[in-house]
């Protein structure tokens, strides 16, 4: 049985939106019917391939035709709210760039809109389609971690430097949404601190700290203004702890068997710490980089979109986690305005 | 001329102290007179050495010794103050292991009672004797980081846990030290947050942030809970960027010709953003590796201390010194136990 | 003025092949007009573009076209000589992969030919084309390494093995490419060892020593059974040394201050060797990376024979120094052949 | 039962002198008695230790002495064998520094000598007590590693430039000592290759190819004219690999799960390399750091040498091996004058 057809409009296409379309673009059974950008420079290629590929300079137009399915949104931050909600409003399928919305109202009103619509609403947060970030994440659900007390995150470079949102909305996206993934839990609490250097107003450098219930936490370190290019996840656990390097060619998943253990008292002639009715015990084990299969993860997120518009099913980055994200960004930015203060989510 | 001769008390020697007794026993004219430890088995060894060192199990006695001009403390934190203010009121000079004290008032009162008794109070902050972290002043002194924007250091490694104080009072004297010295600045405010997984109540992880006049800004990550062990202190300026890694064997500190500069609109067809009045345009040059001589940073500071003595300089890392790195963590203190919230220094 | 148009053919579309297209359809004034592969399941796609391509199962028949002014094979290396005799002899510019041929005789031939025809013979060593490698020689060429005593690459993976070509064919006309190019010498005489583990007869890994003049020497390591991934080149100089790695994405290139010096004995007392008439003395000073421009060097190989072709200029790797490689390639076959004996060029 | 005392005398107390001895008088039972060195400034500290050691600037006195029971040399290698012969002629047992000596006939007489005396000759490759090697050692003999094909290692730096010994006799002796241990086989010729820059005659550089039965093969990389250290051994298996890098703090042995295995023709559709009658496909899975015990292999050496006296069983690192050790160095360097031509052992 060949699958059903599905036409894509997609809106946006600048520095991120070819990569979506070639990727969609692959996918069996998927038709790109048309793209829409305000700079019309950028579309002129389209139009000229093989098959041709109706272009429009607003997206009005390609959410009214009626061979188009689904709608694919890559455009700048603050726009998406309004292009999702009238795709949705439109009846179509969307498949949105991170972050979801820039405002948490948007984008809880973005759900409310698919739930009626009953259209599907997924949100791209690339890395939960990412090999090394679903390796750590079944490290963890299958108890090899042991307990997770804490994980933290450095997303750092010398690099594009933006004005429409500042380093912790274009950047902690990704970070928040593979914290949110790997615990699967919710922050009681956020505080968090920016440092504004190159521009006024828009900070470079930010630091997060989540606070879980279970006593769990994450903390992120974000910047675009450092000499190197970092982009790590640490992940401390009572069991084993683990190194996500997204940089490495060789490593990028790395376990330590290690820990620090308590133990009774009694006999343990070696013990480096003895705390009277308990001791704490150093554990010092293998390390291991477990092998990981690599496909582009943009294509496995294209590919899951797909298959939930053809199965009904709630993509894994639905609207609803795509929503937690912003209540979290949208807390850190007010925490930051209060110089740290612990800000609860939806104060 | 001969140097005056020197003699020398130790108080504490445990882990640390036989470092510090080997690098002052080294030097010309000092001559180590006794040593005190309330747990005898650690001196068996010193009174059959040659010459014998005399020993006791109460610091009081080697107070009271007329043939002492210096003593050198090296007992846990929480015994500096008392120990510290005892050797003043003996009118000995002091060099104390960091912190200075664990309390705020404590530290002051220190202070003062040298300055009355006109004796050398020194803390030992050994990283300020380190060739690295002095390459890195001097880098900045020298105006060739330009303006310096922030600072962020990880102290972390999965290694001896401690009972009588958490990671923060642990691990970040040396941070505090090192960032004070390179800004030459004092934080207007502090906020901090930690977590405590071993032991109820001693956290062993901390992330501190130090709000500095002139948007200056450091971070602290510090950790005795981490798979991996790293020793980074990161320096962001205007014009170039550093990174001092203790552990590296080949390049200790890397300087980064590397920056955003902020360009007049006008005529610039290459830029990577054109905001309007200015543009933001990467620079990335050169990766400098300075070549560092390395004399061993205990000796450094056990020779200051003596010279000090000696010419009655003020030494570098001096009660005023260890006092504000006290009312720092002082303040980091009470912020984690408020979540957060930032705590002015003094407040 | 706008330049004359170039008609090129490309000979040979597999693994390589549309890298070269998609650089040498870039360049202003060049057309491809035809590409001609064994496999025409690999051509299908050209005809269908904009414009489509001739294509064709035989090489005779693009070399047969009077549009082509200049014919570029990336075919496997044994069939070498005789498209690029077949094009020299048509009349055209010929772009030959590494290596010329596989036979010394051929690639001498090969030389003759173009010499006849007056039309350009290039070969396709791109490491020539490589901004780190201009780096190199740079340096070597200003003096600031001093006298080159010797030069060692190692080119390891565990990667594409071949039937065709044993590992020292593969990968070491890269090397000795880069070996010339830097030292601008010829070697007197070649040793080499190879082992066949994975196939009879067929190397997989090789290690070859030259020796040139000037007791300059340099010594190759290759395979492609290795458990790492590494492509590194070093030139150890008199006053500085330096390490090309082709994986680094933050130093490619890095420069030592290091050295050791021959200095008169007299009153030299920290000297670390004193043999009397004279010492050696160490010297370890600064590291730098200098920052690099980095063209792609395939497009730069390919706007490089471009130009040669309109300016009549010889090219850097032209059919000499293609000759060049094969006869030292050729050499140490031999003397793999031999067990190590070595070979003199000619011999 | 206590266990017999064992008098010590060692002769040489220069750069390594003391670690041996340090490592000696830590074992029980062990006695230093004596120490000799030409130079009577290095021996002023030992007659003033407690107990006083006797000392003697000729080692025929501490041989002369009958509370002397074993012998431990740690001269220039060129004063090995007549020491070594003479502390077995005086019925001593004898731990001697690698190399054994400097002349295989002088090497082959001393294994001789203690044969007839029955004492226990030992020679200190230390490697061999290094808990990295053992390791490595252990994975090739459980068949981890499957059939060994190759090993090669890279031991360079720019360090200690030798007058007496060129890099091959100071280096090699380690990783011709290490080889052996590993493959457990001695080769059937030797190829080498040296290159002397500083000093006329005194080789800077030496690559030393070893041609095993069973097609195994050995190639070492030796320098002191390097800009960086390195220190690496590489065993390339038909099952696993493994690299053992003795200067990392984390990762001292690699074993990687990679390599390519030969599989049948039919039916494998994603096959890397088809070859007719059989493929050659890829391998690469997980990738682990073994803990590893580490005891200073210093140590594990002295004390080997002590339970052998006690025991009467022969030194892993006996005389034998000491002299298969000298006789691969011997044929080195006799190929190393012949550029290169392979040396069977023996010739």
């Amino acid at each position: 049985m060949e699958a059903a057809r599905i036409g894509i409009a997609q809106v946006g296409f600048g520095y991120w939106g070819p990569n979506l379309l070639r990727n969609l673009a692959g996918i069996a059974g998927v038709e790109i019917v048309a793209v829409a950008d305000t700079n019309p420079r950028r579309l002129g290629e389209l139009s000229r391939g093989q098959p041709p590929i109706a272009t429009a300079d607003d997206y009005r137009h390609v959410l009214a035709r009626s061979d188009v399915d689904a709608v694919v949104i890559a455009t700048p931050a603050d726009t998406h709210a309004e292009i999702a909600a009238a795709a949705l409003a439109a009846n179509k399928h969307v498949l949105v760039e991170k972050p979801l919305a820039t405002r948490v109202e948007d984008a809880r009103s973005l759900c409310a809109l698919a739930e009626r619509a009953g259209r599907v609403l997924m949100v791209g947060h690339t890395f939960l389609y990412n090999a090394a970030v679903r390796c750590l994440k079944s490290q963890i659900d299958s108890g090899a971690l042991g307990d997770v007390y804490y994980v933290y995150a450095q997303r750092l470079n010398l690099g594009r430097v933006r004005r429409d949102v500042n380093a912790l909305w274009n950047f902690a996206p990704h970070d928040v949404a593979i914290v949110l993934y790997l615990l699967d839990a919710f922050p009681r609490e956020v505080s968090a601190r920016g440092f504004a250097y190159l521009q006024p107003d828009v900070d470079d450098v930010a630091f997060v700290t989540m606070d879980f219930p279970n006593r769990q936490a994450a903390h992120l370190h974000i910047s675009w203004l450092d000499p190197r290019k970092v982009r790590q996840t640490t992940v401390v656990g009572s069991r084993r702890m683990a190194v996500y390097d997204d940089l490495s060619s060789d490593a990028r998943v790395v376990l330590y068997d290690r820990g620090v253990d308590r133990v009774p008292t009694v006999d343990s002639p070696r013990d480096f710490n003895d705390f009277g009715d308990f001791q704490l015990r150093l554990r010092s084990g293998d390390i291991t980089v477990p092998a990981l299969t690599v496909p582009e993860p943009l294509r496995e997120e294209c590919r899951h979109f797909i298959d939930c518009i053809r199965s009904g099913d709630r993509p894994l980055t639905d609207g609803a986690h795509g929503l937690r994200v912003v209540e979290i960004l949208d807390a850190a930015q007010r925490s930051m305005q209060q110089h740290g203060r612990a800000v609860r989510i939806g104060e």
